[in-house]
């Protein structure tokens, strides 16, 4: 840019727009919407001066030549706030707009003169000029007596009533000369619904469950759909499905002395009769996926598959593609380390190998091959033990002709990694959640997703348990606890999921004391579960769904709120979308009744403190009616730990 | 970016620097250190994997061409720490580079793995091939005879000694192959020592100070600079000298029934004798001016000009250049407004107007202009009424010659548009700190300051009083609350002025009740000053100002820290620099004496908390012996409301 470009450009910037909220690392990364929710921005914008501005959103999907408006209000402070809903998947852009409202601002100054006896023709003059060169000339006609002859009497509101014509003003709405254009096109992904509200079942599929004289496989996987659907989940996901290596094969509970009957673990992928792209034969063919599948869609589930990027030496790619991975000084292919472990059964792909646009390209192929049978969801596993530039990427490809493909990164390790992934393009997040079990502890973590910038692009996912995690609570807290940290993550997270039958079956017997490991790991060996057990917490389950399903505020991570209580075991927090306002209690106390006084931040909560207010919890119909801030609440976890109330408007409907 | 282009590019990035602190917009503005001061800067870097990395700060002047090094520490959490301190004053840039530490890497798992047992010959040969591709390929034979015969016994620790060879170890720390660095040249502004550190006394030459006859003038200023150098001031900043409009000139205290005695506000800037390049008559001339400096750069003070870009209707602009002001339909010029207030003494600017580019290029020349008369220090008034882009411009252009130059910003406004200003260019800012009473209010108001990104680029300059603001406290709470103010702004800003002598004289009566502005103020009217009164706070300023000059730890805005006290009228911060440690302690009740007990973070502040410590009270050179946390203060705000506490480290120097 030249010195003169740069100071006329420099001019052009009276109004300064400081800052668009979201604006990730300028524009760099893309912030997140599910299509039909409401995108919000903010900006901070002003100009020297006193003078009034105007400004409005700027969006399009990325296929559109022409910008929408969207028009943002005033906030104070220099903080103007607005928001549009976008109608499809896909990649958007925005932008904001903000101007000077010269005609405003001398409506305003003209009007306070006139008050204080202090206007002349010369003040309705300086107007006529304005409106003269905006795009309601017309209206110079009708202003014009009142310059020459200034407005006395009963003319005044006559003339001020003409000043604030809707027409004029609509107009003079439209009128953007001389506005100031953001200069970056900030980045939006308009996402699946199910990227922001989804509810996960995990199973293996060769577990026998009763049903099955031997062990399962996709066909009693389609079986079972029923269940799942019937207890209120919208998305299956199966470990991985795919021919299992023999080499170095780990048996029951993660030990070596294998035998012919352990079936091993399913990461561990790849065989003579195929890797990524084949189906274990023990499971079925792909008549069988597509039945899966179809049934699935039968029920508005969503299939979600095991993506993890690594071979067992048996894998066809170990030998027809020995250069997609590091060998060592020897000639042998480098296992995977974590000194001075070895996992021996286990072959990373080396990203930066000289043949990695070939290693790209297949691995992308793995997706597209899955994505053509039917599956739009992928659990992918250790994303942070492989290239970030090759996620970034090979997301990217995928979306570019499969906006609808949902990625969900299971990278249980540091905070600007967990991010970062989320960052580059990861719809959802496996989190900490699995360990934050106090109350300050989840205050503090939800905070932080919810509160920083995390919130514009990393959708939690929370799981109580998963194959690899048996959290110490679980092991100890019983039935009371598997309720609390089911309705915990179904009710502080729009994503939640979890890995059964195990958990509803209370399964909780850790392989130590002091691991986190289940015992007879469904990872190494077939189990027999019986669904049908009376004590199973299928039924709950099915009701937490059923009120996720029912209530808008649990359907997004936008509105939480915590409130008080006087008993450190009890955590209460509401979830706000317009009139659906759901109230969570939850004792946190496996063991023992707890009871306390909520003060509920009602002021903020859009009710009347000076009447009562109605609250039905949706987990045993009971009708409650509170007072004010200050309400009781006693929670015996034998019982059920929780409420999850729905509280009524007590405000009167606008006439 | 082609494709391809793209793909390799991606690639080269397997080790992620997601997050440079300070960024500002992503290079768009600069961070700001003061020269010979230690400029911090923080990373987050990661890659996939469990390699370990390593990380420099590449900085450089904007005049050289190769960048220096500076090797960050790695702080947890993926987050990498390091410094530099810029020698000279002027713009530098910085950038980081990080890369995967192969070596390293493959040394720690080596030694991780011998102690386990678990190495063979196998994986010093993997040593060999990377230092083999590495800068220190010559170390490769001293480790060879181990990848024949693996180390055993005694020749174990050998090997390791040798893998720790310091001159290895550097060789490798100076080896960056394949490291990724940071895309944008992130730009520093090195400002003078006084940007960040400075002590401002404003005054009016005009007035009488007991020594004049008749009313004060550039000569008489001159005289004062060794009382105000005495009282250990760094800067000088005098309202404007320009000669004073006679159109609507305002009479004392602000009222309109002017009188042939009336000198006029200072701020009324030009008239026959010229404008913002002359100087009144009545104070003197060139001649008188050159020896102000002369005598000022002789006690080392700085002296500050007031920019005010605005004419009185006399000014010679006003005929010369109708073309750089706004007309009213009837022709005449657009006076000031804030309707329906009209300020008919003062014709502003129309920095849009055509003529644009004559009129910055002419206001930028008042700057050269008084640089070339030795002014470095410019106190620019209200600038956020003139284009924000003005300002950035001509700051930028200024300090292309004259990078010693400070700009001060008085812009008592909104905080987003104090920031900007900052942000675009000013070195020091006015702040809130006038309205900042209570211990709360200051606490969250350094907060602010102090743990926002404000710190990166904004200078809080705070003023307890100025000729427009006389506080409500000051008003009412007597001497005690004027040595309590100026104490807060001596300690808890490196930069603070007071205007004077109406401060040290306990000047404190307003306009009118409820008002804020001095009543007889000097901006209309000459005063009379006996600055040799038995009652003045000079020997007080003295003492405070003798303190901040022998404090490294109150010459910074960093390294604030504030105590919990059981009583809320008792403020207490430490601020810390290396060694050097300061306990201020401040009593906010003007008329009663307030104790209580302080919880001194004695962890925070490098002290043994095992062994007493040792304070000497900078004002009153009283010491005191203190033990643990917890310690009792007193203060009688009669006597004097504030302890400036040295405290003395009570570790043993190392040997």
């Amino acid at each position: 840019m030249n010195k003169k470009a740069k100071k006329s450009n420099l001019l052009s910037t009276r109004v300064i727009i400081d800052k668009i909220i979201p604006c990730l690392d300028n524009g760099r990364f893309s912030a997140r919407c599910a299509v039909g929710h409401r995108f919000g921005i903010e900006a901070v914008i002003f100009c020297d001066g006193h003078e009034i501005l105007k400004a409005d959103i700027l969006y399009r999907a990325a296929g559109d030549k022409e910008w929408k408006r969207s028009p943002m209000d005033y906030g104070g402070n220099d903080l103007y706030r607005g928001s549009f809903i976008p109608s499809e998947i896909g990649p958007y852009y925005y932008r904001v707009e903000a101007c000077i409202d010269r005609y405003e601002t001398w409506r305003s100054a003209l009007v306070k003169n006139i008050k204080a006896g202090n206007a002349s023709t010369i003040d309705i003059q300086m107007g006529l000029q304005i409106l003269d060169s905006s795009n309601a000339q017309d209206f110079t006609k009708r202003l014009e007596p009142y310059s020459r002859k200034f407005p006395t009497g009963e003319d005044i509101p006559v003339f001020l009533a003409l000043l604030d014509d809707p027409l004029l003003q609509s107009r003079l709405r439209a009128d953007w000369t001389g506005a100031v254009l953001s200069p970056v096109d900030l980045p939006l992904t308009v996402e699946p619904e199910r990227a922001e509200f989804s509810s996960w079942y995990e199973f293996f599929p060769r577990s026998h469950w009763k049903d099955v004289a031997e062990r399962g496989n996709l066909q009693d996987a389609l079986a079972r759909l029923d269940y799942i659907a019937g207890m209120g989940f919208d998305t299956v996901y199966l470990p991985p499905i795919h021919p299992i290596g023999h080499t170095f094969r780990k048996s029951r509970n993660n030990t070596l002395n294998v035998t012919a009957n352990d079936p091993g673990s399913p990461w561990a992928i790849g065989n003579e009769e195929g890797g990524h792209k084949a189906i274990d034969p023990a499971l079925g063919d792909f008549d069988d996926f597509a039945a899966l599948v179809d049934k699935a869609k039968a029920l508005d589930l969503s299939i979600a598959l095991d993506i993890a990027f690594q071979c067992s030496p048996d894998h066809p790619y170990v030998s027809e593609h020995p250069e997609w991975f590091r060998k060592r000084p020897d000639g042998t292919i480098q296992y995977a380390e974590n000194p001075p472990k070895k996992y021996q059964d286990i072959y990373p792909f080396d990203f930066e190998c000289a043949a990695w646009e070939s290693l790209w390209q297949e691995l992308k192929s793995v997706f597209t091959f899955w994505i053509g049978k039917g599956v739009s969801v992928f659990r992918v596993d250790n994303p942070h033990t492989k290239a970030f530039s090759f996620w970034e990427w090979v997301i990217a490809e995928i979306r570019k002709d499969h906006p609808e493909v949902i990625f969900l990164a299971e990278a249980f390790t540091r905070p600007a990694i967990t991010a970062y992934l989320a960052k580059i393009g990861f719809n959802q997040s496996y989190t900490y959640f699995t360990w934050r079990r106090s109350k300050p502890e989840l205050e503090a973590y939800l905070k932080e997703l919810n509160s920083s910038e995390l919130k514009y692009y990393f959708h939690p996912n929370f799981w109580p348990n998963t194959p690899d995690i048996l959290p110490e609570d679980l092991q100890k807290g019983g039935r009371p606890m598997a309720v609390q940290r089911l309705i915990l993550a179904a009710t502080l997270s729009s994503n939640y999921g979890i890995y059964g039958p195990v958990y509803e079956l209370l399964e909780h017997t850790p392989l130590a004391a002091g691991k986190e490991e289940y015992l007879n790991s469904e990872k190494y060996e077939v189990r027999t579960w019986d669904i049908n057990r009376e004590d199973s917490l299928a039924p709950l389950i099915t009701r937490v769904n059923h009120i996720r399903r029912t209530n808008r505020a649990l359907q997004t991570q936008d509105g939480l709120l915590f409130h008080p209580v006087s008993n450190d075991s009890l955590i209460a927090y509401t979830k706000r979308q317009e009139d659906n306002l759901i109230l969570t209690v939850v004792n946190l106390d496996p063991f023992n009744a707890q009871s306390g006084m909520i003060d509920l931040q009602i002021h903020l909560l859009g009710l009347d403190p000076e009447k009562p207010y109605h609250l039905r919890d949706l987990l045993s119909d009971a009708d409650y009616v509170w007072n004010g801030w200050m309400n009781y609440v006693e929670l015996n976890p034998h019982i059920i730990p929780a409420h999850i109330f729905s509280i009524s408007s007590n405000k009167e409907a606008a006439p």
